[in-house]
């Protein structure tokens, strides 16, 4: 592409190089913040600033918090000895928006993927396995996307807290409800015969 | 979406304001940029601060420009009788990638739509006339698109300019070049034989 000002093509260099946004998506963002009132443009690169430079981790599951203890953590009716391990703040979103869970996460920040360059040491499993060996976790439930870097995660952790006295679990995987069996793929499917449940089980939710 | 953070839900309130981009995807986006490091963010806060704060329109033709006169209408080799209409860069953009078209542009910033509020007084309409009433301009091409506010637009111009000496014209619409005949839409193709072309003319590019 090429523009008719250096300006423009500074910003929209920079916008491209966002996830899922190429060069001309990018030309219609920056166009439409230019027709735009400035006081918008400033409210976002400030609220993109202010994130960068004053985000927090919870000190106790790493989830993003304005607090040094997050509200999950600090709120004294949960579980605290039932702890989910996640990949990300979307996971924990997810999860909380389905009102079933009242334990507490650890967020992985990521998953080992040598592919990305990715190992375990740039995650949080070394806390995790601290507070494991600590004694303060009774089930630990795995609730990574089933995927290769998903599943190496969840044996790597695993493997190092086997011998320690704590029950592990993973999340069921099934069809989904409302969805039709035929279209579903043989591993799934496969999988949730294998791991079928007592009937009565399921009219609880 | 419930947020655990504050700042993380100011940041993501504003990248959804983006056309096209909801809360999900601003959340991806977000996130993305922590994972990065803060030069990113910082560069790109910069970039899009410094081109609204910093941006000029060519006096001309009104294209965005980092000089008083953008490039093309500083180019004394262009035939600055012929004006072509359009509505933003992104138009001047592509018209210039053809390598067709040695004539200048006319940038009007929008087109006439009632419906977003957009009338003939927000455009830049009044210098275009204010062009062709000082006898400056020979032809007056109308690139708009053809949509209900393409055509307005090109017909609010036309009316104003018509008793003055200008030729008008505007770009030839009809089936794309590798088009199948039997996937065009009904109007494209009654147009393009209406107004089929001497074959010799074909052969040209």
């Amino acid at each position: 592409m090429d523009f008719s000002s250096k300006l423009l093509e500074q910003a929209v260099d920079e916008v491209s190089q966002l996830p899922g946004i190429g060069k001309r998506t990018a030309l219609r963002l920056v166009l439409h913040l230019l027709k735009q009132p400035e006081s918008q443009t400033v409210q976002l690169s400030e609220a993109l600033l202010n994130l960068r430079k004053n985000i927090k981790l919870c000190e106790n599951c790493f989830n993003i918090s304005d607090t040094q203890l997050c509200e999950i953590c600090a709120n004294t009716s949960r579980n605290s000895e039932i702890v989910c391990v996640v990949e990300d703040i979307r996971d924990v979103m997810a999860i909380e928006n389905t009102n079933q869970y009242r334990g507490l996460y650890h967020v992985l920040g990521g998953k080992i993927s040598p592919m990305d360059g990715i190992g375990p040491s740039q995650l949080t499993i070394k806390p995790l396995i601290d507070k494991v060996q600590a004694g303060k976790v009774e089930e630990l439930i795995f609730a990574l996307s089933s995927t290769l870097e998903g599943d190496t995660t969840n044996f790597y952790i695993f493997k190092q807290i086997e011998r320690l006295e704590v029950k592990t679990s993973t999340i069921a995987r099934g069809i989904s409800v409302g969805d039709e069996l035929e279209y579903a793929d043989e591993i799934t499917l496969g999988r949730s015969i294998t791991n079928r449940i007592p009937f009565e089980n399921s009219l609880k939710n």
